[in-house]
């Protein structure tokens, strides 16, 4: 039997009504469980230093059969690891501004990340990058793309990293054994789009304004560092 | 005359329908808005140094009846000046962490902040506080509260100050002319309450950790620093 307009009407009517209190529940039920879990979006994260010395074997290789029998204490998640883990989560690429880069460990990370195929450019200070146990040698004879400060007077001081473009890594922390495992740092982990955003531009804008291409009147600061020098 | 109960429920349905569709589109408006605006939220603002030097007596004294005579460009809105009207806007607290801190200018609106009746607590590193030109001293003679590090082999490097527990300034810049004037540097400012409550924790640690009282063992170092040190 066909409906009459006034039974359908009353019929939408209904599930109108329905419809409203079943999303206003649902509403409530969604602010129940974002106030117990505290307020969600994008990821913010804030790392202290020093961080112990632990093992990170399983960090490069999770399903590896046997357990590491180094001597460092094991499974624990300290600020370095957390660092780690964030750094070694690049698939696609990986932009690197830091001031003096001489950590083994997370030089082994930059290093694999690009044996994995990510890209990865590193711009650092023109001074710091040729002081004893400086790892931006070893990166660039890696094949990977090294620029630095090109003025002789100015340092380039940031200790920022972009990881895939959405990451940011950014604090008070060199990439130095003595700030990771001595000093008091801190680092902000990032995927907050208003504070990525400019980190990327800043990144843009400095990588070509250290291109020695650009500067060509500089022979002397170019041709001095040129061992240290890719272009993209 | 009075409604039938399937009149009612029509009325009702036929509201609740009208309803629906008002929130849906009040929601379309807003989320148009929003779109326009961009995402607001707490504050989120990223600085990038070096910094033009520009006249800064305007966010001193903003009633000032004249213009500022003196030589520098006057009215730039520039990364110092926005870092300065942040750290010039703490009403009640300043909770400062800063491994160098030389800046005249910075030294001038901390010593402002104190006279104003602000309360200002600056952590330090031990040596570099004593280096030439640094301000420590003269905050410390002028009454602020001032701590630093007290291991010998550690340094305290953040560069983050607290403004009304509330607003957090972070990044690679110390509180220098050099890092203000030529370095490339970055500050963070924002008051994300997952960014800015880690940080205030920081603080407290850092502050009761480099109380002397609680480093009776260690007479040498506090007693060689004594008079930098004011207990809180």
């Amino acid at each position: 039997m066909p409906l009459s307009l006034g039974e359908l009407l009353k019929m939408v009517g209904l599930g109108a009504v329905a419809l409203t209190l079943g999303v206003e529940w649902l509403d409530w039920l969604a602010r129940r469980l974002w106030l117990r879990r505290g307020p969600q979006g994008p990821l913010k994260e804030v790392l202290f230093f020093p961080s112990p010395i632990t093992c990170v074997e399983h960090l490069y290789s999770p399903a590896r059969a046997l357990p590491c029998s180094c001597p460092l204490p094991h499974g624990m998640d300290t600020s370095f690891t957390r660092l780690l883990v964030h750094l070694l989560s690049a698939c696609v690429s990986l932009d690197l501004c830091v001031f003096s880069f001489s950590h083994m460990e997370l030089s082994r990370a930059v290093l694999l990340l690009h044996s994995r195929g990510v890209a990865v450019r590193v711009l650092t200070d023109r001074d710091y990058m040729s002081i004893s146990g400086s790892q931006i040698g070893t990166l660039r004879r890696a094949g990977i793309y090294v620029r630095h400060e090109l003025s002789k007077v100015v340092h380039m001081h940031h200790k920022f990293a972009l990881v895939d473009g959405r990451k940011l890594i950014t604090g008070s922390l060199n990439w130095t054994a003595t700030a990771v495992q001595s000093n008091k740092e801190n680092v902000i982990v990032t995927e907050e789009l208003e504070l990525v955003r400019p980190f990327q531009d800043e990144f843009y804008r400095l990588w070509e304004d250290s291109d020695p291409a650009n500067h060509t009147h500089q022979t002397p600061i170019a041709t001095a560092t040129k061992g240290l020098v890719t272009h993209s």
